[in-house]
Parts: C-alpha cells; structure tokens; sequence
C-alpha cells in the first residue's frame, strides 16, 4: 500500500488489556491473538454505535436488530510485538460501504507504537441466514457519517 | 457450602467485556471462558497490587520479580448465564496465605447477580522453575493485609 | 480426597495436539487451557457415543436432540505442568447421573505421567432454555452402562 | 485473484475437531477461530517435517534449534461456514521462501469443500530475539523441496 489509508479525527478507541494468558513462549502476544482482538475491537464498535453503549455489538445486532455481518475476508500486517507491559489501543474505523458489505480498519498501538493494522470485510445478511442483504437504512446512514473523505 | 465465605469490604474489582466471541450456540459465554475470565481477574489483581497499575500482573511476576504462582487446583461453581447484556464484573480477594501456597476467591456479577464463584489455589515458585519457595516478605505483608478475618 | 475413584477398564480417549499457542511464557500450557481441553474432552465422549463418530457432541445434541447439558460446577487438580512434547491424552467417564444431573471424570495424561484430574457436574435441559429436566431414557441407559461400579 | 495458485501433489494435512465451544451464537465457528486454526497446521506442519512428528513445531524450533519464525502478515478469505458437523481438513504448504522470510499458504476444507483460503509469511528470527536471519541450511533444503513449481 503505496499511501496512509484515510483516518478520522478521532476514530473509535477500544482499549484491551493484555495479560500472560495472551503471551506464548516468546513472551509476546501469540499472533492468533491479535485476529481475535482486533475482532473484539470490531465487536465493540457496533457497541458502541448501535447499543448506546454497553450491551450492544454482534450479539445485540443478531439477536434483537435481526441482521449480522459475516466476515468474509480480513489482512494483518504486523508491525511490532505486543505485550503486556501496556494497554493495546485499537482504532476502528470504516473504510468501506457497499451494497451489502462493509470494510473496517483496525489498528492496534502500544505506548504510541503502531503493532498491527488490517482490513476486514463482512457482508450483511439476515440473522441466521446466509443471503447477503443491504444494511438496514440507518445502519447505512450511520457508517457513511463515519467513513473519513477526502473533501472533509 | 454452608456459610458463606468472608468477604472484604471493598475487594479489587476487574470489569471485562463479554463479546460475541465468548458465546456459544447456547447464546451464553462458553463454560470454558469462565475459568479464563477468573484467572484474567487474578492477573489484574497482581498487576493492580504490585505493578501500580499497568503492565504488572503475573508477566511483571515472572519476568522482573523473579518468582512465579503456578496454580494447582481450582474449583467452579457455575450460578447463572454470563451474557454480552453486561459487564461482567470479577471481585478478586485472598482467602488463605499459606508457607508456599495462596488461594483466592473469585466471584463473577453481572448486573448484580452472581453468575460464578470459584477458589483458586497457586503455589509460590522461583521463576522458571518448578519447586515451591515463599513469598518474598513484600508479598507476604500486602497479601495478608487483603485477607478478610472475622475480627476485622 | 482419600480413595482413588473408580475407573472403567476402557474408558473413552481423547487425544489432542497441545501446541505453541496453548503454552504461556513459563513454556506450559497455560493454565485457562486445562478446563478447555477438559470440556473438548467431554464434548467428544458425547460425539463418540452420541453421534456415531464424527458431527456429534454438544452441538448435535443441542440442535438435533433438543436437549443440552449446561455445567454447574466443575473441579480441577492440576499434578504436572502440560507441554508440547507430548500428546495430551484424556479420558472421561461418567461418574454419577442423578435425576437431572451427571457427573464426568476426567485425567489427561502426557506421557503416562498424570497432569490434571478434575470432576464436571452438568444439568440436563430442553435446548434453549435453563429449567432442568430427566436425560432422554436412551440416554440414561447409555450413561448408567458407562458408570464404574465396585461389583464390576 | 486469479489464478488459483499451484498445489502440491500431496500437501501435509491437518486434521481439527471443531467443537461446540468453537462456535458461536450463529452457531458456526467463531471468525478469530480460523485464523487460529490455520496456525495450529503450520505448527504442525513444521512438527511434521522437523520434528519427526509428536513433539515438534514452534516450541521444539524455539526451545531446541534456537530459531524462531514470527508472523509478518496474513490474508484469509472465508468462503463457506466451519460447523462441528465434519472434521476440518487443512493443507498446508509453503509458496515461497525468501532469503529471511518463508509464505505458507492454507486451506481449510470440511466434507470436501473448501472452507477458507489464506496466506502466512513470517520471517527467521534467532530464538528470543527480533532481528531476521537466514534459515538453517537444512530447513532451507527442506522447504525448497516442498514449494510447488510449473515444472513440477
């Protein structure tokens, strides 16, 4: 990737605290780890956005909004180790809306340091189901207000 | 259990955010993650209490204090569903210090309800290895100091 | 516990690969892995007998039975540190079936060296919701045969 | 992408038993699992071929042989849901070898139809430390063996 991806001013924030459970022999955080928290970071997202706040996410979405967002892609590159010796920042923002899919970033960073980034793609499709479908409108209406441009 | 275990009056309490991830076909976090949460909570405990604040717990344990607290039992009492509705919030104290071992008690609430409580007992060792050792003196005096008594 | 409980001639194997991913940085497996190898264990007892093999376990029971086994408590006694050097070997057996609840046993061993031993007590109940409820009566007389007995 | 890239005859395979506790409320594997299930077969893909089989992988590379191979990037698309319902099948091996740097590729594949699709590079690192190296000769040997090619 040849350019800096676009960023908001001031993207979601999801802070993890990373503990020895996480870290394997090499006493950093295993690498399957780093999916699976940039996943959680996702997850609170929507939280954030849709549930007002605690209790919202995934499972909010599929089980009282009747809709979910498969994946189906994600890229990493890491960048640096992750540790516990400080929280892990993760920024989420969209990228992407289309039809019915919709790309986020995530980054995750220690102390200031950038240690992962990646792309994930989910479709939308009713809960349950696995016909890609489009977003309900406010759903769309939302993540456009939050997708950074160029002109903004 | 016939009487209920002395608690203290204000315990550490470690907050962590159930996700979809954690849950199950059953729509509840998976048995196994319970446990998993309950050590998490005992790992913020250390970090809380000898790392002041982050970056502690038991990595900062093992890789800088030099000593380590393999665990050798733990015991589970399962009482309600853990969900993503809540923060599931873990209270954390010590229940008994003994010449090598330490055992503490775990209690998981969400939204005020118990949903698990657990004793979980380590041995203390020198880091990287396997016979037991006491406390350093520091730990010993912070640790029974966190031990609720009857007189107290 | 003074007595060493009853054992079946043959019981059930559950052979897993513990990896790198599995271990902390003491180079063991992590401690939060033991339950979840324990539960894996349990849910393959349930495939072999249940399933005919592959596809059973938990999940068949819940969607294609209709009844599910949520746990309620759960004890573990852990004897030697679990590595990659070997393969963890479990083996699970039903202990006590009650009206509504049964109780499994299970050891892994690596090496034929015992690592942990623990007792998992499990509800029976209708797919989907929390009341209790008796085992299927195929399922009784399956686990009632799978029970050691001293006159065995 | 469009070519499908070239396979070897007989890549190593992985077998996983996807469980219960893999899955979530939309009762398939949970996403952070497939990540996390490719890396379990490049662990054993590497105990496979270094290890002379049980005992091998990352920690017998680390531990033993006194190199390391951190992850620097991966990419999966996800094409078809994981369920418990079959055994998953993941084949294994490498696409390219670097002068310090090695790419796996990976597909999941469960009662014939491929599940997921992805790409792993890592780098050679000296056990316990970050800088890059050269492989050892004999698992330079080894892997260029294993590359598929046009000529093949």
């Amino acid at each position: 990737m040849s350019t800096a991806p676009l960023q908001p001013d001031a993207p979601f924030r999801h802070e993890i605290r990373v503990g020895w459970g996480d870290c394997d022999p090499a006493r950093i955080a295993y690498t399957a780890r780093l999916p699976a928290f940039a996943l959680d970071a996702i997850d609170a997202f929507w939280e954030h956005h849709l549930g007002g706040g605690q209790g919202g996410g995934w499972y909010h979405m599929e089980l009282d909004l009747g809709f979910g967002t498969p994946f189906v892609g994600m890229s990493l590159d890491f960048r640096a180790p992750v540790t516990p010796r400080h929280r892990l920042v993760c920024t989420v923002w969209p990228q992407r809306l289309g039809r019915s899919s919709i790309t986020f970033r995530v980054e995750g960073h220690q102390d200031g340091i950038l240690c992962f980034e990646g792309q994930f793609t989910n479709v939308f499709t009713h809960a349950g189901r696995l016909e890609t479908r489009e977003p309900p409108a406010e759903v769309r209406r939302l993540i456009e207000g939050l997708i950074p441009s160029d002109a903004a």
